[in-house]
Protein backbone atom coordinates (compact mmCIF):
# COMPACT_ATOMS: atom_id res chain seq x y z
CA UNK A 1 0.00 0.00 0.00
CA UNK A 2 1.37 3.55 -0.83
CA UNK A 3 0.19 6.76 -0.02
CA UNK A 4 -0.04 9.24 -2.99
CA UNK A 5 -0.60 13.20 -2.69
CA UNK A 6 -1.27 14.81 -5.56
CA UNK A 7 -1.98 18.47 -6.15
CA UNK A 8 -4.84 19.42 -8.47
CA UNK A 9 -6.05 22.65 -9.96
CA UNK A 10 -9.80 22.73 -10.91
CA UNK A 11 -12.30 25.23 -12.43
CA UNK A 12 -14.72 25.38 -9.79
CA UNK A 13 -17.52 27.46 -11.75
CA UNK A 14 -19.47 24.17 -12.98
CA UNK A 15 -19.25 22.48 -9.86
CA UNK A 16 -20.94 22.03 -6.33
CA UNK A 17 -17.95 22.41 -4.88
CA UNK A 18 -15.13 19.82 -3.97
CA UNK A 19 -16.72 17.17 -1.46
CA UNK A 20 -18.59 14.80 -2.41
CA UNK A 21 -22.53 15.19 -1.65
CA UNK A 22 -24.83 12.53 -2.62
CA UNK A 23 -24.80 12.28 -6.78
CA UNK A 24 -23.71 15.98 -7.06
CA UNK A 25 -21.18 16.44 -9.48
CA UNK A 26 -18.08 17.57 -7.22
CA UNK A 27 -14.43 17.80 -7.64
CA UNK A 28 -14.19 14.48 -5.35
CA UNK A 29 -16.53 13.35 -7.34
CA UNK A 30 -14.75 13.39 -10.86
CA UNK A 31 -11.19 12.42 -9.33
CA UNK A 32 -12.72 9.09 -7.27
CA UNK A 33 -14.68 8.14 -10.53
CA UNK A 34 -11.10 9.01 -12.60
CA UNK A 35 -9.02 7.11 -10.41
CA UNK A 36 -11.51 3.89 -10.55
CA UNK A 37 -11.54 4.49 -13.99
CA UNK A 38 -7.59 4.26 -14.31
CA UNK A 39 -6.98 1.54 -11.66
CA UNK A 40 -10.03 -0.03 -11.05
CA UNK A 41 -9.85 0.78 -7.03
CA UNK A 42 -12.34 2.81 -5.00
CA UNK A 43 -10.38 4.63 -3.36
CA UNK A 44 -11.13 7.39 -0.88
CA UNK A 45 -9.29 11.05 -1.23
CA UNK A 46 -8.22 13.14 1.77
CA UNK A 47 -8.10 16.91 0.58
CA UNK A 48 -6.74 19.81 2.31
CA UNK A 49 -10.07 21.07 2.77
CA UNK A 50 -13.13 21.40 1.08
CA UNK A 51 -13.76 24.11 -1.30
CA UNK A 52 -17.12 25.85 -1.80
CA UNK A 53 -19.54 25.92 -4.85
CA UNK A 54 -18.19 28.06 -7.81
CA UNK A 55 -14.46 28.05 -5.86
CA UNK A 56 -11.42 27.26 -7.86
CA UNK A 57 -8.40 26.20 -7.06
CA UNK A 58 -4.49 26.50 -8.53
CA UNK A 59 -2.97 24.53 -5.39
CA UNK A 60 -5.42 22.63 -3.83
CA UNK A 61 -3.34 19.02 -2.01
CA UNK A 62 -5.14 15.69 -1.51
CA UNK A 63 -3.77 12.57 -0.80
CA UNK A 64 -5.06 8.69 -1.91
CA UNK A 65 -3.89 5.07 -0.60
CA UNK A 66 -3.48 2.06 -3.75
CA UNK A 67 -2.07 -0.76 -3.76
CA UNK A 68 -1.06 -0.45 -7.23
CA UNK A 69 2.53 0.16 -8.13
CA UNK A 70 2.36 3.25 -10.54
CA UNK A 71 5.11 5.65 -10.95
CA UNK A 72 4.54 9.55 -9.90
CA UNK A 73 4.21 11.05 -12.83
CA UNK A 74 1.85 8.01 -14.19
CA UNK A 75 -0.33 9.08 -11.55
CA UNK A 76 -0.71 12.35 -13.41
CA UNK A 77 -0.95 11.05 -16.43
CA UNK A 78 -3.14 8.17 -15.84
CA UNK A 79 -5.87 10.18 -13.65
CA UNK A 80 -5.51 12.91 -15.99
CA UNK A 81 -6.85 10.78 -18.78
CA UNK A 82 -10.33 10.22 -16.79
CA UNK A 83 -10.58 13.71 -15.93
CA UNK A 84 -12.94 16.59 -17.68
CA UNK A 85 -11.03 19.25 -18.95
CA UNK A 86 -11.69 21.64 -16.49
CA UNK A 87 -9.58 19.34 -13.47
CA UNK A 88 -6.63 18.79 -13.76
CA UNK A 89 -3.26 16.77 -11.63
CA UNK A 90 -0.60 19.05 -11.76
CA UNK A 91 2.17 17.04 -9.87
CA UNK A 92 2.11 13.54 -7.41
CA UNK A 93 4.06 12.27 -5.69
CA UNK A 94 5.22 9.12 -3.21
CA UNK A 95 4.64 10.42 1.09
CA UNK A 96 5.66 8.82 3.86
CA UNK A 97 1.94 7.01 6.21
CA UNK A 98 2.43 9.94 8.43
CA UNK A 99 1.30 12.47 5.59
CA UNK A 100 -1.70 13.39 5.83
CA UNK A 101 -2.98 16.42 3.56
CA UNK A 102 -5.08 18.14 6.30
CA UNK A 103 -3.31 17.67 9.20
CA UNK A 104 0.08 17.83 7.78
CA UNK A 105 -1.23 21.81 6.33
CA UNK A 106 0.83 24.18 8.25
CA UNK A 107 -0.63 26.94 5.79
CA UNK A 108 -2.54 27.99 3.62
CA UNK A 109 -2.69 30.64 0.45
CA UNK A 110 -6.30 32.50 -0.97
CA UNK A 111 -6.73 34.69 -3.54
CA UNK A 112 -9.82 36.45 -4.09
CA UNK A 113 -10.36 38.23 -7.40
CA UNK A 114 -12.44 42.06 -7.66
CA UNK A 115 -12.61 43.35 -11.36
CA UNK A 116 -12.78 47.41 -11.23
CA UNK A 117 -14.11 47.28 -14.80
CA UNK A 118 -16.88 44.82 -15.99
CA UNK A 119 -15.27 42.02 -18.17
CA UNK A 120 -16.92 39.10 -19.84
CA UNK A 121 -13.87 36.97 -20.11
CA UNK A 122 -13.07 36.65 -16.17
CA UNK A 123 -16.62 36.52 -14.55
CA UNK A 124 -16.13 33.41 -14.01
CA UNK A 125 -13.09 33.91 -11.76
CA UNK A 126 -13.51 37.49 -10.29
CA UNK A 127 -16.54 39.55 -9.39
CA UNK A 128 -17.17 42.89 -10.49
CA UNK A 129 -17.42 45.58 -7.91
CA UNK A 130 -16.75 49.09 -9.10
CA UNK A 131 -15.97 52.59 -7.23
CA UNK A 132 -14.45 50.50 -3.84
CA UNK A 133 -12.37 53.20 -1.34
CA UNK A 134 -9.04 51.53 -1.59
CA UNK A 135 -7.77 53.16 1.45
CA UNK A 136 -10.55 52.25 3.59
CA UNK A 137 -10.29 48.43 2.61
CA UNK A 138 -6.12 48.29 3.78
CA UNK A 139 -7.64 49.70 7.11
CA UNK A 140 -9.78 46.73 7.38
CA UNK A 141 -7.79 44.44 5.81
CA UNK A 142 -4.63 45.60 8.96
CA UNK A 143 -7.82 44.68 11.49
CA UNK A 144 -8.47 41.54 10.17
CA UNK A 145 -4.61 39.88 10.07
CA UNK A 146 -3.35 38.56 13.14
CA UNK A 147 -4.39 36.17 15.42
CA UNK A 148 -8.40 36.45 16.49
CA UNK A 149 -11.00 34.32 17.55
CA UNK A 150 -12.98 34.12 13.75
CA UNK A 151 -15.79 32.55 15.14
CA UNK A 152 -18.26 35.28 14.00
CA UNK A 153 -16.81 35.21 10.63
CA UNK A 154 -17.71 31.64 10.41
CA UNK A 155 -20.41 29.54 8.96
CA UNK A 156 -23.29 30.38 11.96
CA UNK A 157 -23.57 25.88 11.71
CA UNK A 158 -19.76 25.57 12.70
CA UNK A 159 -19.39 22.34 14.74
CA UNK A 160 -19.11 24.28 18.80
CA UNK A 161 -16.22 22.11 19.53
CA UNK A 162 -14.30 23.07 16.27
CA UNK A 163 -11.19 25.75 17.29
CA UNK A 164 -12.21 29.03 15.97
CA UNK A 165 -8.84 30.68 17.05
CA UNK A 166 -7.17 31.23 13.86
CA UNK A 167 -3.68 33.25 12.55
CA UNK A 168 -3.79 35.17 9.77
CA UNK A 169 -0.18 35.58 9.10
CA UNK A 170 -0.81 38.09 5.64
CA UNK A 171 -3.38 39.96 3.91
CA UNK A 172 -1.88 41.74 0.85
CA UNK A 173 -3.83 43.66 -1.78
CA UNK A 174 -2.26 44.26 -5.46
CA UNK A 175 -4.08 46.78 -7.49
CA UNK A 176 -4.32 47.27 -10.98
CA UNK A 177 -6.09 49.24 -13.59
CA UNK A 178 -8.52 46.24 -14.07
CA UNK A 179 -8.32 44.16 -10.91
CA UNK A 180 -7.94 44.18 -7.02
CA UNK A 181 -5.97 40.84 -6.05
CA UNK A 182 -6.08 40.03 -2.35
CA UNK A 183 -4.08 37.42 -0.81
CA UNK A 184 -4.93 35.87 2.26
CA UNK A 185 -2.20 33.50 3.94
CA UNK A 186 -2.85 31.92 7.33
CA UNK A 187 -2.68 28.99 9.65
CA UNK A 188 -6.21 27.72 8.02
CA UNK A 189 -9.23 28.95 7.78
CA UNK A 190 -12.94 28.49 8.98
CA UNK A 191 -15.92 27.05 6.45
CA UNK A 192 -16.84 30.57 4.84
CA UNK A 193 -14.42 32.85 6.63
CA UNK A 194 -12.74 33.99 3.41
CA UNK A 195 -16.11 34.83 1.65
CA UNK A 196 -17.47 36.39 4.93
CA UNK A 197 -14.38 38.63 5.41
CA UNK A 198 -14.41 39.52 1.80
CA UNK A 199 -18.08 40.90 2.21
CA UNK A 200 -17.83 42.66 5.22
CA UNK A 201 -14.24 44.33 3.56
CA UNK A 202 -16.61 45.19 0.08
CA UNK A 203 -19.26 46.64 2.01
CA UNK A 204 -16.69 48.92 4.37
CA UNK A 205 -15.17 49.87 0.74
CA UNK A 206 -18.63 50.96 -0.17
CA UNK A 207 -19.39 52.69 2.62
CA UNK A 208 -22.42 50.81 3.39
CA UNK A 209 -20.59 49.31 6.81
CA UNK A 210 -18.35 51.35 8.49
CA UNK A 211 -14.86 49.96 9.70
CA UNK A 212 -15.50 48.97 13.39
CA UNK A 213 -18.31 46.06 12.18
CA UNK A 214 -15.00 44.27 12.20
CA UNK A 215 -14.64 45.03 15.60
CA UNK A 216 -17.94 44.12 16.53
CA UNK A 217 -17.72 41.01 14.80
CA UNK A 218 -14.81 40.27 16.57
CA UNK A 219 -16.55 41.03 20.04
CA UNK A 220 -19.38 39.44 19.63
CA UNK A 221 -18.41 36.20 17.69
CA UNK A 222 -21.69 36.83 16.09
CA UNK A 223 -21.79 34.80 12.62
CA UNK A 224 -25.24 36.70 12.47
CA UNK A 225 -22.98 40.11 11.64
CA UNK A 226 -21.35 38.79 8.38
CA UNK A 227 -24.33 37.40 6.48
CA UNK A 228 -23.18 39.23 3.29
CA UNK A 229 -20.74 36.64 2.04
CA UNK A 230 -18.82 36.92 -1.17
CA UNK A 231 -19.48 35.06 -4.43
CA UNK A 232 -17.77 31.91 -4.12
CA UNK A 233 -16.12 32.68 -7.91
CA UNK A 234 -13.92 35.50 -6.93
CA UNK A 235 -12.22 32.54 -4.56
CA UNK A 236 -8.77 30.36 -5.76
CA UNK A 237 -7.32 28.37 -3.31
CA UNK A 238 -3.89 29.23 -4.40
CA UNK A 239 -1.27 26.90 -2.23
CA UNK A 240 -1.23 24.34 0.67
CA UNK A 241 1.56 24.85 2.56
CA UNK A 242 3.69 22.06 4.39
CA UNK B 1 -35.39 56.59 -37.44
CA UNK B 2 -32.04 56.76 -35.88
CA UNK B 3 -29.05 53.81 -36.49
CA UNK B 4 -26.61 53.21 -33.83
CA UNK B 5 -23.30 51.52 -33.87
CA UNK B 6 -22.87 49.09 -30.78
CA UNK B 7 -19.24 47.92 -29.76
CA UNK B 8 -19.89 44.59 -28.27
CA UNK B 9 -17.84 41.85 -26.35
CA UNK B 10 -18.80 38.16 -25.66
CA UNK B 11 -17.66 34.82 -24.29
CA UNK B 12 -18.79 32.85 -26.92
CA UNK B 13 -17.97 29.56 -25.39
CA UNK B 14 -21.62 28.74 -24.44
CA UNK B 15 -23.36 29.80 -27.86
CA UNK B 16 -23.87 28.65 -31.51
CA UNK B 17 -21.71 31.36 -32.74
CA UNK B 18 -23.28 34.57 -33.37
CA UNK B 19 -25.86 34.84 -36.28
CA UNK B 20 -29.85 33.42 -35.54
CA UNK B 21 -30.37 29.90 -36.74
CA UNK B 22 -34.13 28.62 -35.95
CA UNK B 23 -34.09 28.79 -32.14
CA UNK B 24 -30.65 28.25 -31.48
CA UNK B 25 -29.12 30.00 -28.65
CA UNK B 26 -26.35 32.32 -30.54
CA UNK B 27 -25.28 36.13 -29.89
CA UNK B 28 -27.55 37.91 -32.42
CA UNK B 29 -30.57 36.38 -30.68
CA UNK B 30 -29.66 37.28 -26.88
CA UNK B 31 -29.06 40.88 -28.21
CA UNK B 32 -32.02 41.27 -30.19
CA UNK B 33 -33.88 39.92 -27.47
CA UNK B 34 -32.51 42.35 -25.58
CA UNK B 35 -33.29 45.27 -27.76
CA UNK B 36 -36.59 43.99 -27.59
CA UNK B 37 -37.21 43.96 -23.99
CA UNK B 38 -35.77 47.05 -23.49
CA UNK B 39 -37.72 48.79 -26.15
CA UNK B 40 -40.64 46.20 -27.52
CA UNK B 41 -39.19 47.14 -31.19
CA UNK B 42 -38.01 44.14 -32.91
CA UNK B 43 -35.12 45.68 -34.68
CA UNK B 44 -32.87 43.39 -37.23
CA UNK B 45 -29.03 43.70 -36.28
CA UNK B 46 -26.38 43.72 -38.84
CA UNK B 47 -22.86 42.44 -37.60
CA UNK B 48 -19.35 43.42 -39.25
CA UNK B 49 -19.63 39.63 -40.19
CA UNK B 50 -20.68 36.25 -38.61
CA UNK B 51 -18.41 34.19 -35.18
CA UNK B 52 -18.41 30.76 -35.52
CA UNK B 53 -19.70 28.38 -32.57
CA UNK B 54 -17.71 29.34 -29.64
CA UNK B 55 -15.42 32.18 -31.16
CA UNK B 56 -15.16 34.97 -28.89
CA UNK B 57 -15.18 38.82 -29.69
CA UNK B 58 -13.92 41.92 -28.00
CA UNK B 59 -15.14 44.09 -30.48
CA UNK B 60 -17.08 43.03 -32.12
CA UNK B 61 -19.34 45.75 -34.29
CA UNK B 62 -23.29 45.80 -35.39
CA UNK B 63 -25.36 48.47 -36.52
CA UNK B 64 -29.53 48.61 -35.84
CA UNK B 65 -32.12 50.80 -36.29
CA UNK B 66 -34.45 52.19 -34.07
CA UNK B 67 -37.49 55.02 -33.74
CA UNK B 68 -36.86 55.31 -29.96
CA UNK B 69 -34.94 58.35 -28.63
CA UNK B 70 -32.55 57.18 -26.43
CA UNK B 71 -28.99 59.25 -25.84
CA UNK B 72 -25.65 56.45 -26.75
CA UNK B 73 -25.07 55.63 -23.17
CA UNK B 74 -28.94 54.83 -22.25
CA UNK B 75 -28.30 51.84 -25.24
CA UNK B 76 -25.12 50.77 -23.58
CA UNK B 77 -27.21 50.57 -19.95
CA UNK B 78 -29.94 49.32 -21.77
CA UNK B 79 -29.46 46.69 -23.73
CA UNK B 80 -26.97 45.34 -21.22
CA UNK B 81 -29.90 44.64 -18.49
CA UNK B 82 -31.58 42.30 -20.68
CA UNK B 83 -28.12 40.73 -21.73
CA UNK B 84 -26.50 37.14 -20.04
CA UNK B 85 -23.29 38.07 -18.46
CA UNK B 86 -21.31 36.83 -20.94
CA UNK B 87 -22.10 39.22 -23.33
CA UNK B 88 -21.66 42.65 -22.89
CA UNK B 89 -22.12 46.22 -25.02
CA UNK B 90 -19.15 48.09 -24.71
CA UNK B 91 -20.36 51.22 -26.60
CA UNK B 92 -22.80 52.80 -28.42
CA UNK B 93 -22.91 55.86 -30.99
CA UNK B 94 -25.53 57.70 -33.25
CA UNK B 95 -24.07 57.22 -37.23
CA UNK B 96 -25.10 58.46 -40.14
CA UNK B 97 -27.71 56.10 -42.42
CA UNK B 98 -24.72 55.65 -44.41
CA UNK B 99 -22.70 53.93 -42.14
CA UNK B 100 -23.00 49.79 -42.36
CA UNK B 101 -21.43 47.43 -40.01
CA UNK B 102 -20.38 45.16 -42.84
CA UNK B 103 -19.58 46.94 -45.71
CA UNK B 104 -18.20 50.04 -43.84
CA UNK B 105 -15.87 47.90 -42.11
CA UNK B 106 -12.46 48.07 -43.72
CA UNK B 107 -10.21 46.34 -41.74
CA UNK B 108 -10.52 43.93 -39.47
CA UNK B 109 -8.31 42.11 -36.04
CA UNK B 110 -8.43 38.31 -35.01
CA UNK B 111 -6.64 36.94 -32.16
CA UNK B 112 -5.85 33.22 -31.51
CA UNK B 113 -4.28 31.74 -28.94
CA UNK B 114 -2.37 28.33 -28.07
CA UNK B 115 -1.54 27.73 -25.07
CA UNK B 116 2.25 26.06 -24.13
CA UNK B 117 1.02 24.57 -21.40
CA UNK B 118 -2.29 23.23 -20.41
CA UNK B 119 -4.55 25.59 -17.78
CA UNK B 120 -7.60 24.80 -16.63
CA UNK B 121 -8.63 28.36 -16.51
CA UNK B 122 -7.51 29.26 -19.99
CA UNK B 123 -9.40 26.19 -21.70
CA UNK B 124 -12.28 28.09 -22.88
CA UNK B 125 -9.80 31.02 -24.64
CA UNK B 126 -7.28 28.91 -26.08
CA UNK B 127 -5.95 25.50 -27.23
CA UNK B 128 -3.25 23.50 -25.58
CA UNK B 129 -0.80 22.15 -28.28
CA UNK B 130 2.74 21.96 -26.59
CA UNK B 131 5.83 21.23 -28.65
CA UNK B 132 4.96 23.70 -31.76
CA UNK B 133 8.30 24.85 -33.90
CA UNK B 134 7.93 28.17 -33.86
CA UNK B 135 11.21 29.40 -36.30
CA UNK B 136 8.99 26.95 -39.21
CA UNK B 137 5.94 28.75 -37.97
CA UNK B 138 7.33 32.04 -38.58
CA UNK B 139 7.92 30.79 -42.00
CA UNK B 140 4.46 29.92 -42.40
CA UNK B 141 3.19 33.29 -41.63
CA UNK B 142 5.51 35.12 -43.42
CA UNK B 143 3.90 32.57 -46.90
CA UNK B 144 0.08 33.78 -45.54
CA UNK B 145 0.68 37.61 -45.16
CA UNK B 146 -0.21 39.71 -48.69
CA UNK B 147 -2.77 39.65 -50.94
CA UNK B 148 -3.59 36.02 -52.47
CA UNK B 149 -6.91 34.13 -53.63
CA UNK B 150 -7.76 32.25 -50.20
CA UNK B 151 -10.18 30.54 -51.63
CA UNK B 152 -8.25 27.41 -50.33
CA UNK B 153 -8.73 28.28 -46.97
CA UNK B 154 -12.55 28.92 -47.02
CA UNK B 155 -15.40 26.59 -46.23
CA UNK B 156 -16.00 24.31 -49.23
CA UNK B 157 -19.42 25.77 -49.84
CA UNK B 158 -18.69 29.18 -50.46
CA UNK B 159 -20.86 31.21 -52.85
CA UNK B 160 -19.38 30.71 -56.13
CA UNK B 161 -20.08 34.22 -56.69
CA UNK B 162 -17.88 35.39 -53.60
CA UNK B 163 -14.66 37.63 -54.16
CA UNK B 164 -12.28 34.95 -52.36
CA UNK B 165 -8.96 37.63 -52.99
CA UNK B 166 -8.00 39.21 -50.04
CA UNK B 167 -4.87 41.06 -48.41
CA UNK B 168 -3.59 40.02 -45.00
CA UNK B 169 -2.08 43.47 -43.85
CA UNK B 170 0.15 41.46 -41.15
CA UNK B 171 0.50 38.86 -39.33
CA UNK B 172 2.20 38.69 -35.60
CA UNK B 173 3.23 36.13 -33.28
CA UNK B 174 4.19 37.48 -29.75
CA UNK B 175 5.53 34.24 -27.80
CA UNK B 176 5.43 34.35 -23.79
CA UNK B 177 6.39 31.04 -21.59
CA UNK B 178 2.90 30.17 -21.79
CA UNK B 179 0.95 31.43 -24.31
CA UNK B 180 1.49 31.85 -28.19
CA UNK B 181 -0.60 34.84 -29.47
CA UNK B 182 -1.57 35.25 -33.19
CA UNK B 183 -2.76 38.47 -34.35
CA UNK B 184 -3.89 38.81 -38.00
CA UNK B 185 -4.80 42.15 -39.75
CA UNK B 186 -6.52 41.93 -43.27
CA UNK B 187 -9.29 44.14 -45.15
CA UNK B 188 -11.75 40.45 -44.26
CA UNK B 189 -11.54 36.63 -43.74
CA UNK B 190 -14.14 34.12 -45.20
CA UNK B 191 -15.73 32.30 -43.54
CA UNK B 192 -13.31 29.74 -41.84
CA UNK B 193 -10.59 31.31 -43.25
CA UNK B 194 -8.61 31.72 -39.72
CA UNK B 195 -9.29 28.56 -38.40
CA UNK B 196 -8.22 26.44 -41.44
CA UNK B 197 -4.94 28.66 -41.84
CA UNK B 198 -4.60 28.15 -37.82
CA UNK B 199 -5.14 24.61 -38.37
CA UNK B 200 -2.56 24.23 -41.18
CA UNK B 201 0.20 26.37 -39.05
CA UNK B 202 -0.45 24.06 -36.34
CA UNK B 203 0.23 20.91 -38.70
CA UNK B 204 3.49 22.49 -40.18
CA UNK B 205 5.11 23.33 -36.75
CA UNK B 206 4.08 19.69 -35.71
CA UNK B 207 6.04 19.04 -38.21
CA UNK B 208 3.16 16.56 -39.48
CA UNK B 209 2.86 18.68 -42.42
CA UNK B 210 5.44 20.85 -44.92
CA UNK B 211 5.67 23.99 -44.81
CA UNK B 212 5.43 24.19 -49.11
CA UNK B 213 1.46 22.90 -47.92
CA UNK B 214 1.44 26.48 -47.93
CA UNK B 215 1.94 27.00 -52.21
CA UNK B 216 -0.76 23.94 -52.33
CA UNK B 217 -3.19 25.05 -51.09
CA UNK B 218 -2.63 28.68 -53.36
CA UNK B 219 -2.01 26.49 -56.22
CA UNK B 220 -4.89 24.35 -55.85
CA UNK B 221 -7.21 26.31 -54.39
CA UNK B 222 -8.88 23.34 -53.11
CA UNK B 223 -10.51 23.61 -49.55
CA UNK B 224 -10.18 19.94 -48.97
CA UNK B 225 -6.70 20.43 -48.52
CA UNK B 226 -7.36 22.28 -45.24
CA UNK B 227 -9.71 20.21 -43.38
CA UNK B 228 -8.01 20.23 -40.20
CA UNK B 229 -9.62 23.70 -38.61
CA UNK B 230 -8.19 24.70 -35.43
CA UNK B 231 -10.76 24.61 -32.47
CA UNK B 232 -12.83 27.87 -32.34
CA UNK B 233 -12.58 28.51 -29.25
CA UNK B 234 -9.02 29.98 -29.24
CA UNK B 235 -10.05 32.91 -32.03
CA UNK B 236 -11.51 36.41 -30.75
CA UNK B 237 -12.67 38.90 -33.22
CA UNK B 238 -10.31 41.79 -31.27
CA UNK B 239 -11.22 44.98 -33.71
CA UNK B 240 -13.04 45.81 -36.30
CA UNK B 241 -11.67 49.46 -38.50
CA UNK B 242 -13.77 51.96 -40.25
Amino acid sequence: MSRIKCVVEYDGFNYMGFQVQDDLDTVEKRITDAIYNMTGEEVKIYPSGRTDRKVHAKGQVFHFESTRSVKPYGWVLGINAFLPKDIRILSAEEVDSNFHARFSAIKKEYHYYIMKQDDVFLRRYAVYIPKLDITIIREALNKLVGTHDFKGFASAKIDSRKETVKTIYEIKLNETDRMLEFIFIGDGFLKYQIRKMMGLIIEIGAKREPLSKIDDVFKTLDPKLTNKMAKGEGLFLDKVYY
